[in-house]
């Protein structure tokens, strides 16, 4: 495994691998290698030739500066965790290289998502669609892993290279959890064990609104009281959005048909979690 | 010369020629070929593997739906000029294709020459760049040729090139001109003879600020008096704007030093025309 830190060293590998015909993964990280970073990775093993992970926090990914000097660093045990994995690259670039001083040039994907409740603010999302961008470019990724936790980051991902006419594919993999149903994740971090135990009522909530539809539930809105009602049951948690939408467009369902979107955001004293689940109608 | 009008075509065409290390130039035409375009495809030629010539009128760089629609358009013209030259292919996608009903994400520059007389507006820049940036995903040429007629869009291109971290390359090449000195130009097409032999007075303007430079002219504002002077001599031209400055930035000079770029933009008649040159100080 190794480590690149400089763009142009990034670039020439993959430009050089792209012409022999090596397809390429990209684990996109902002650090805090967790067990959902670990089987991502292991998606990327099995369907790539060759796998790069990122580690990059980008500031403008955050709401504050604030937020972004507190954002937990630990490249070392990071790239320890990664090297436990079958990982061909760690591509962990410079703030300064990646967004230098005079850098100005944003992409923005526009009406998408924008009734979703939950959906971040549109600086964010810029931040977020321009990181990527820039990465895709940099590492020529055939395909590009995220979990299923950020079904929306991912929706709005693959709408960004469908409008852009990128050859990467966005391949969502299904969310890793902690025995006790928490979905592992950056902001588990900042959870105190008694935090950590409140949080697993968050895919109680979701796995209430999938037995609903499997018990015939088929008006989001009953899905939604459902989700708000096993929440309010943990004293620590605030539901902060829930909704039920199209996996691809993220359009608001109202009547369930064929493979909705559940997510849940939710506040567990200072930090907010989200979490999602694909959850297939059956056939009346 | 293949002509390729399909977007999947075109992809699988430019990702083989990638993997096979040949290297892509591109000319980006809207059509109306004319000596200014077969000089770019000679200058790709000579430098590149394989020559696509694109032609695709995008709706965006318009102000109006009206003068999109007016644009002139004849694509068996346009397929014979270019077949005379050794292009390998031209790239015609249809705009359905392109920007179809839910198209929304935009790449946009900012901060970027707003202090430039003659930059256009943003909703026209965001245009270009999000169309420019769909043919670089769609055709990954090492090269695209402009030419320095379009300096302002060179620039603005190569810094989002710059900032996107992606591996094209924008080469100037210099403006071709009928011997009159009118350079030509896509909406030459819409003057009338006494209006083109008026229209020649653009570029002596340039080539008299060019003069003064050699005669020991350093002050900007000296050299766009004397662009104003001598447009002011032909009845028929009404100077919109005129502007020394820094190539690369495009931030407008004072004082002169080093190479500058000379941009001037004038009405002839209902047509808004524009030229421009490059100008090196001489060493004190």
């Amino acid at each position: 495994m190794e480590i690149i830190n400089r763009l142009s060293r990034m670039s020439a590998i993959s430009a050089k691998l792209l012409s022999s015909d090596v397809q390429i993964g990209l684990v996109p990280t902002m650090g805090v290698i967790h067990p959902g970073h670990v089987s991502l990775i292991e998606a990327a093993r099995k369907m790539t030739d060759l796998v790069v992970v990122s580690i990059f926090v980008s500031r403008m990914q955050f709401h504050s500066d604030e937020e972004y000097l507190k954002y937990p660093r630990d490249f070392t045990k990071d790239v320890d965790l990664v090297s436990q994995q079958n990982v061909d690259y760690v591509f962990s670039p410079a703030e300064e290289e990646m967004f230098p001083r005079d850098f100005s040039t944003y992409v923005q994907v526009e009406r998408f998502a924008e009734k979703l409740p939950g959906i971040p603010q549109p600086a964010y999302l810029r931040g977020m669609t321009t990181t990527v961008l820039k990465m895709i470019h940099i590492v020529r990724p055939s395909f590009l892993f995220l979990g299923l936790k950020d079904a929306l980051r991912g929706a709005i991902l693959r709408k960004m290279i469908r409008d852009l006419n990128l050859g990467t594919e966005v391949v969502v993999t299904p969310v890793a959890r902690h025995p006790s149903g928490l979905a592992y994740g950056t902001r588990n971090y900042f959870l105190t064990e008694p935090e950590k135990a409140a949080a697993a009522v968050i895919y109680r909530s979701l796995k209430a609104a999938e037995e609903a539809i499997a018990h015939g539930e088929r008006q989001a809105k009953k899905l939604i009281k459902e989700i708000t009602r096993v929440l309010a049951s943990e004293p620590m948690a605030r539901l902060e959005y829930a909704f039920v939408a199209d996996p691809e467009t993220l359009e608001p369902v109202n009547k369930l048909h064929g493979t909705v979107l559940i997510g849940v955001g939710a506040r567990i004293g200072a930090n907010e979690l989200n979490d999602s689940l694909l959850a297939e109608t059956p056939a009346e």
